[in-house]
C-alpha cells in the first residue's frame, strides 16, 4: 500500500490511537514506558526482554529541574556568585580569561532564553503529545542505561590511568617545576573524568532538547512552515551553544585552576606552554564517551531504521513512519539518541581536542570559540519566523534560509577572527605575524566551506553524481550498489586535495610568519596549522545547529505521520526533513575535515610528549623500519575492522528487528487493518539491549588495541635492543589509522548520503517514481547506506580523535 | 524460466545452432568473426559499432606456428644452438646460471610436451567446436586490440624514460664503474621493453592455452570426469610453467648479458650487488603491461558477466550460459581475457619483481624458481587421469585431488629450498646463516599456506562466515550487502596479522644470521624478508596452475551448457567450475600476500636508489613532516579512487550490455523460443570497445600520479629549502598506498568471493534454494562482488607492485 493510495484507507482520528497506552503519572513529564511494554507483552512473555530499568525514575535530572524552576531572584544571586568566582580566578590569571568566562556565561543565559522560548510553544493535540512522550521515554531510558554502562567503563579506565601515572617517570619539565608524580596522576585523572562528564552532559542536552522540540515543530507545522523551521533551528541552536560553551568553559576553568594552583610562569615553576599536555586527559575523557555514545546511538538508530524499512516499506508496502509499523517508535527514538546525543558529544570532543593543541597558545582558541558563540547566536537569531497562525503558506526553500544564516555567521566569523589574531597574536618581534595567522584562519574557514560544498556536490540530487547513481538503479539492485560504492570511493579525492592544500598553506603561512625559536629558526608552522583548524571550527556552533536541526525535523515528520495529520502538514515536515538530510550530510564533511586537521596536531603533541618522557629527541617516525611499517599496517587494519564491526552490528540488530516485526504482523493480523495495536515497546527494548551489547566490541577494539600494540612492541624493542620501538610503532599506527580513517569515513558518509538522496530523487517521480523496480533498487542502496553514514562513518570521526588522545595519555605504557 | 523446467523446452540439437555462423577460412584455425557480426547486424546497422580490426589476420602468431610445426630434426638443431649459447654465456658468469638456463629450457620442452598432449585431445562434436571458435575469435581479437593499445602506451613511456635517463645525473657507483649516462639509459629502456614484451607474451600464452583447452575439457567431460580434470590441470600447468620459466630466463639472460658486457666484479668495474637496480626496468615493464592487461581484461569479463546475469538470470529467469542470452559468448570470452591472460601477466610480474630484490643476491632467487619449475611439474604430473572412455563415473572431490598435488609440491619445495640455501647461502664467516635463511623460506611457505587457508575460511561455504552471510540474505538485499561489506572489511585482520608476524620473524631470522657489514653490524634482516618472499613464491607455478584451472573449467561448463549437452555432462563441469572458483579465490590471497612482501622489499630498494643518486644517506621517511604526511594521504587516496574507477567502469559497461540484451530480446522475440539467433558478436564488440576505453582512466591515474606528485613536491621543496622533499613524499605515498592497497584488495577479494559462494550455498537448496527471495538477494550480492573480486581487487595487486617499480625507475624525476 503506497502513500498516495493510503488516503482512503485512513480511519477517522480517534477510532484508533496509534501509539502505546502510556499512563500519565503526573501533570509534568514523568511517564513510564514499562507499563506500556508490559501491557503489550501478550504472547511474548515466554521470551522476556527487559528494557533496562527506567521504572519510577524521574526523567528530569536535578540540574534541569533546577534550571527550569529558578525564579528571577535566585537567578540574580547565582549570577552574582558566578561572576564573583570568575573575577576572582580571572584576576589571578589574565583578563582574557575573564572575557571568555563572561561570554560563556552570557551564552548560557542566552540558551536558557532559547529553552524557555522553545518550551513555551504548544505541544499540539493529545495524540501528538502521546507519541512524543513515547519517543521521549524510549530515548531517555536508553540514554540512561547507555551512559550508565559508559560511566562504569570510564571509571575503570580512570583507575587504569591512575595506576599507570603513579608508576611512570616524570618529565624534566615536571621535575623542574616541582610537579610530583602523584599530582600529575591526579590532574590527569581528574581532567579525564571532567572531560567524560562534560561530554556526557553535551550528549544529554542534545537528546533532551530534541525530544522536546520535535512535537513542538510538528504542532507548529499545522500553522506555519516558517514557524516550524524557526522552532527547529532555535532548539538545535540552544543545544549547540550549550555544547560549545561547555567545551570552552571546561578548558578555561581547568586552565585557570592549574594556572593559579601550580603557580605557572612564576620563577622555578612550569611554563604556560606546558599546560596543554596536562589538559589532554580532558580531551581523552571527552572522546572516550563520545566514541561509545556515537557507536551505541548509531547502532540503535540505524538498526531500528533498517529493520522498520525492510519489513514496512519493502515487504508490506506501507509508508515510512506508518503507525502500523511496530518498529516506528524505535526508529524515531533512534533519531534522538543516535543523531542528536552522539553528535553533541562528537563536536564537544572536536572543540576540546583542538583547544588543547600542542602550541601552548591556549587562550587564543578560547577567544576564537567565544566569538564563535557570539556570531553563531546572531546567525541563529537571523532566522525569523512570520507569525500568521491558522494560515499555512507555501514555504520558501528552507535550505536557502539556513544558508543565509550560515553566510551571516561566516562573514562575522572572518571579522572576529581577524580581531582575535590582532588582539592576541600581535608581537613586537614579528609585527606582521598576526596577519599571517589571520590568513591561516581564513584558510580554515575556506576549507570548511569547501568541505561543505564537496559533500553537497556528491550527495545532493541536483548534481551529476547522484543522478548517475539513480540512473544505475534502473538496471537493478546490483548496479545501484556498485555505482554507490564507486561514488563513495571516488568522493575521497577532492576532500583529500583540499585538506592537503590547507595543511601545506597554513603550515607555510605560519612558518613564514616571522616567529623564531631561541636558535633563530622559524617555528610558527605547526601553530599555523592549528590556527587553520581553529578557523575551520570558528563557526562550529552554527554548523552544529544545522546538524541538530536534521533529527528534530525528522522526528517532527514522524510525529505528523503517526498522528495522521492532513497531507498539507506532512508536506511541510517532508520539506524540512529533506533539508535536514542535506545539512546532516554536510556537517559530516565538516566534522571529518576538522578531525583530520586536529589529528595532525595531536600527533605532533604525541611526539613532543614522548620526547619529554624519554629525555631524547623524538622528531621522526621512520616507516622504513619493519616494525614501524607493521605498526602502520595494523593501524589501517584497525580502521577496517572497526568499520566492519560497526556495520555488522547494525545488520545483526536490524535482523532481530525484522524478525520481531514480521512476527507481530503474523501473530496480530489486526495491525494492518488498524484494529490492533502494535507492540512498539518491544521493538525499542530489542534495539536498546542489542545496541548496548554491540557497541562494546568495536569500542573495546579501538580503546585496547593501541595500548596492547604499543606495549607489545615496547617489549619487543627491549629484547631486540631497539629503544623507543613501542612509541615509534604507535606513532606510525596512529598516522596510518588517521589517514585510513579519514578516507574510510569520507567513503562511508558520502556513499550513504548519495544512496539516500538517489532514492529521494526517484521518489520525486524520476525514473518511474515510487514503487517502480528502479525505486526498489534505490531503497536497497539506501538501506546499505544507513549504517555507513550514521553508524560507522561518524564513529570513525570520533575514533580518529580518540586514538590521538589515547596515545597521548597512554604514552607512558609504550616507553 | 528456470533450469529445472527448461528440459522440455529444449529443441533437438541441430534444429537451432546456438552460435554465430562462423565461416571457416581454411582448415586450420583462421576464423573471422566480423562476418558473423555483419551477418547478424540486421536492424542495428544504423548505429554501427565495429569490433576492432581482426579481419583476415591469422590467429596464430608466427612463433606458435613455428613451435607447433617444428619436426624432430629442426628441434635437435635448435636445442644444440640454445645449449651452445647457454654454455658460452654461462661459462663467462657462473655455473649456477648454466643450471638455471638448463632447467628453464627443459621446462620449456616439458611445456611443449604438455601442449602437444592437450592439443591431441579431441574437440568434441561440431557444435562444441563452433562455440569454442566463437570464444577464441572474441578472445584473440580483444587480446590483439588491447595489447596493441598497451604496446603503444609502452612505447611512449619508453621514450619518456629514455629522455629522463639521458638528462639525469649518474650515481657514484656508476661513475666508479665507468657506466656512462647513455648506457644506463639504454639499459633501463631495453629492460623495460623486454619486461613489457615478456609480460605480454605471458598473458598471451595464458589466453592461447585457455581458449584451446576449454573445448577439450568439455568434450572429455562427456567421457570421464577425471580426464576432464586432468586436461584442465595440464593446460593450466603448461601456461604456468611457461610464465614462470620466462620470468626466470628473462632475468637470467639480462643478468648474464650485463655481467659479461659490463665486466662486473672485475677491477674498477661495478659490483655484482649493483646489478639488480639495472634490472628494475624489467620489473616496471612487466608491471605496466600487467596493470593494463588486468584492468582491461577485468572490466571485460565482469561487465559481460554482470550484464548477462542481470538480464538473463534476474529478469528473464534463464540459466547461466544459456544459448539464448546474447551476452553469453561475451561472458565466456571474458573468462579467457580477464582471468587467464591477466593473471599470467600478474604472476609474471610478481616473480620478476621479487627476483630483482635489493639485496643483490640475484642468483639465489633464480635457483629457487628453477626448483619451483621442477617441483611444480611433478605436482602437475601427480594428477593422473583414469582412461575409461564412454563411462562417466561419479567424480571424487576434485578439490581433494588438486590439494593432494599441492601437498606434493609443498613438501618438495621445502626440501629443495633447504638444498638451495645450503648450496648458495653457506658462508665461512657465518656457518649457520644458511639455516636461518632456510627457516625464512619456511616462514614464507607457511605464510602462503596461511593465506590460502584464511581465504578459504572466509569464502568457502563450509565455514561460519559465508553461512552467516547467506542467512543475512533472508532479510533482504540490503542486509546481504551490509553483511558482505562487513565480512570483507573484517577479513583483513588475520592476513595482516600473518604478514606482520612473517615480516618481523623473517627480518629477525636474517638479522641474527651472523651476516655483518664492514663495520660489524648485522645486515641480513632485509635479505631475510626477501628470502621469505621467495619461499612464499616457491610453489608459484603450481598455484598459478590451480588458478588457470578456474577459467578453463568455467569456459568448459559454458560450452557444455551452450551446446545443450545432457544433464550428466553438465554436472561434471559444474563440479569442476565450483572447484575453480575456490582455487581462484585462494590464489588471490596468495597474490596479495606476495605483493605485500615484495613491495616492502622494493620500498627498501627505492630508498637505496634515492640515496645513491642524491649522494646522501636516505634511511628515514619522517611522516611528522606535513608534506610527507600529505604524501601518505594522497597515496591512500590513490587506492580509493583507483578502486572506484575500476568498479564504476564495470558498472557502466554492464549497463551498456544490459541495454543491448534487453533490446535484442524486444526486437527479436524469437530468441526466447529458440527461433531466432541472438547477435553474440555485437555484445562482444560493445564490451571490447568499452573495456578498452575504460581501462585508460584508472591505468593512467596509477601511472601518472606518482610522477606528478613527486615532481610537484620536488619543486615545492626546492622553493621552500627542503632538500629531497619530492623523494620523501613519494616514499610516504608509496608506503601508504601499499598498506591501503593490501587492505582494500583483501576487502574486495574476500567480500566478492564470499558473496559468490553464499549464492552457491543457497543454490544447493539451503534457505529456500534457487528462485527464493533469499536467492535473489544473494544474486545481488554476487553481482556487486563481481567487479570487486575480478576487476578492482586483482588490479590492486598489480597496482601495488607497479607503484613500487615506477617510483624506482622514475626516481630521477623526484630528485
Amino acid at each position: 500500500m503506497l502513500r498516495q493510495g493510503s488516503g482512503s484507507d485512513l480511519p477517522q482520528v480517534g477510532e484508533f490511537a496509534p501509539f502505546p497506552v502510556a499512563r500519565r503519572v503526573n501533570s509534568s513529564h514523568s511517564v513510564t514506558m514499562d507499563d506500556a511494554m508490559e501491557n503489550g507483552m501478550g504472547s511474548y512473555q515466554e521470551r522476556p526482554r527487559t528494557f533496562p530499568s527506567m521504572r519510577s525514575k524521574s526523567h528530569y535530572p536535578l540540574i534541569f529541574r533546577m534550571l527550569l524552576g529558578i525564579n528571577a531572584r535566585v537567578l540574580l544571586v547565582l549570577l552574582l556568585l558566578i561572576f564573583g568566582a570568575v573575577f576572582y580566578v580571572g584576576a589571578s590569571t589574565s583578563p582574557i580569561v575573564i572575557f571568555v568566562f563572561s561570554i560563556c556565561i552570557i551564552s548560557f543565559f542566552f540558551s536558557v532564553y532559547l529553552t524557555k522560548w522553545v518550551l513555551a510553544k504548544d505541544e499540539g493535540p493529545p495524540e501528538m503529545v502521546q507519541i512524543s512522550e513515547a519517543i521521549r521515554d524510549g530515548a531517555e531510558g536508553f540514554f540512561r542505561t547507555q551512559y550508565g554502562t559508559i560511566s562504569k567503563m570510564a571509571m575503570v579506565l580512570a583507575l587504569v590511568i591512575l595506576g599507570i601515572y603513579l608508576f611512570r617517570s616524570t618529565t624534566p619539565q615536571q621535575e623542574s617545576s616541582g610537579l610530583s608524580r602523584s599530582t600529575s596522576a591526579y590532574i590527569t585523572v581528574a581532567a579525564f573524568l571532567l572531560g567524560a562528564l562534560c561530554s556526557g552532559i553535551a550528549g544529554y542536552i542534545g537528546m533532551w532538547v530534541s525530544v522536546r522540540a520535535n512535537v513542538r515543530v510538528s504542532s507548529a507545522a499545522r500553522r506555519s512552515a516558517r514557524e516550524a523551521l524557526q522552532i527547529a533551528v532555535r532548539a538545535g541552536g540552544l543545544s549547540a551553544i550549550v555544547v560549545v560553551g561547555m567545551a570552552v568553559i571546561g578548558v578555561a576553568v581547568l586552565y585557570a585552576t592549574f594556572y593559579v594552583f601550580l603557580e605557572v610562569d612564576s620563577r622555578g615553576s612550569m611554563k604556560v606552554t606546558d599546560l596543554p599536555l596536562l589538559l589532554v586527559g580532558y580531551g581523552f575523557g571527552a572522546s572516550f564517551v563520545a566514541l561509545f555514545a556515537q557507536l551505541g546511538g548509531g547502532i540503535f538508530t540505524k538498526a531500528a531504521d533498517v529493520g522498520a524499512d525492510l519489513v514496512g516499506k519493502v515487504e508490506q508496502g506501507i509508508p515510512e513512519d506508518d503507525p502500523r509499523n511496530p518498529a516506528v517508535i524505535a526508529d524515531l527514538v533512534g533519531d534522538n539518541v543516535g543523531d542528536c546525543a552522539a553528535r553533541g558529544a562528537d563536536l564537544f570532543e572536536s572543540i576540546a581536542a583542538e583547544i588543547i593543541n600542542p602550541s601552548g597558545f591556549i587562550l587564543f582558541p578560547l577567544v576564537v570559540h567565544s566569538f564563535d558563540l557570539v556570531v553563531s547566536s546572531i546567525g541563529i537569531l537571523s532566522i525569523r519566523g512570520t507569525r500568521d497562525p491558522g494560515l499555512i503558506v507555501p514555504i520558501e526553500d528552507p535550505m536557502a534560509i539556513l544558508q543565509k544564516g550560515y553566510s551571516v555567521t561566516i562573514v562575522l566569523a572572518v571579522l572576529t577572527f581577524g580581531v582575535s589574531t590582532r588582539w592576541l597574536l600581535y608581537t613586537e618581534q614579528a609585527p606582521s605575524a598576526w596577519l599571517n595567522f589571520a590568513l591561516c584562519g581564513l584558510v580554515g574557514i575556506m576549507t570548511a566551506y569547501a568541505f561543505v560544498w564537496i559533500t553537497k556536490y556528491y550527495t545532493d540530487y541536483k548534481h551529476e553524481p547522484v543522478r548517475v547513481l539513480a540512473l544505475s538503479s534502473a538496471t537493478g539492485h546490483g548496479t545501484n550498489i556498485i555505482a554507490g560504492v564507486s561514488l563513495g570511493l571516488e568522493s575521497t579525492a577532492l576532500p583529500v586535495l583540499v585538506i592537503s592544500i590547507a595543511i601545506i598553506s597554513a603550515f607555510w603561512l605560519g612558518h613564514t610568519s616571522g616567529l623564531v625559536d631561541e636558535t633563530g629558526s622559524p617555528t610558527g608552522g605547526l601553530f599555523g596549522t592549528a590556527v587553520a583548524t581553529m578557523g575551520m571550527l570558528s563557526t562550529a556552533a552554527y554548523v552544529l545547529t544545522m546538524d541538530m536541526f536534521g533529527p528534530i525535523a525528522d522526528n517532527a515528520g514522524g510525529i505528523v505521520e503517526m498522528s495522521l495529520q492532513p497531507e498539507s502538514v506532512r508536506e511541510i515536515t517532508d520539506v524540512l526533513d529533506a533539508v535536514g538530510n542535506t545539512t546532516k550530510a554536510t556537517t559530516k564533511g565538516f566534522a571529518i575535515g576538522s578531525a583530520a586537521l586536529a589529528s595532525f596536531l595531536l600527533f605532533s603533541a604525541y611526539m613532543d610528549e614522548v620526547a619529554s618522557f624519554a629525555h631524547v629527541s623524538f622528531k621522526e617516525v621512520d616507516i622504513a623500519i619493519p616494525e614501524v611499517f607493521i605498526g602502520g599496517l595494523l593501524g589501517s587494519m584497525l580502521i577496517f575492522v572497526f568499520s566492519a564491526w560497526a556495520c555488522s552490528a547494525v545488520g545483526r540488530t536490524a535482523q532481530e528487528v525484522v524478525n520481531e516485526v514480521r512476527r507481530q504482523f503474523v501473530e496480530r493480523p489486526g495491525i494492518m487493518e488498524y484494529q490492533e495495536k502494535p507492540d512498539y515497546g518491544r521493538c525499542v527494548a530489542i534495539v536498546a539491549s542489542a545496541s548496548l551489547r554491540e557497541m562494546i566490541k568495536p569500542g573495546a577494539l579501538a580503546t585496547i588495541s593501541p595500548v596492547v600494540i604499543g606495549f607489545f612492541f615496547r617489549l619487543l624493542g627491549h629484547y631486540t635492543g631497539q629503544p623507543l620501538l613501542g612509541a615509534k610503532v604507535v606513532a606510525s599506527m596512529l598516522m596510518f589509522a588517521t589517514v585510513s580513517g579519514i578516507l574510510m569515513a569520507l567513503f562511508l558518509n558520502t556513499a550513504g548520503g548519495a544512496w539516500d538522496n538517489a532514492k529521494k530523487y526517484i521518489e520525486t517521480g524520476a525514473l518511474g517514481g515510487k514503487g517502480s523496480d528502479c525505486h526498489k533498487a534505490a531503497v536497497t542502496g539506501d538501506t546499505v547506506g544507513d549504517p555507513f553514514k550514521d553508524t560507522a562513518g561518524p564513529s570513525l570521526h570520533v575514533l580518529i580523535k580518540m586514538l590521538a588522545t589515547i596515545t597521548l595519555v597512554m604514552a607512558p605504557v609504550f616507553l
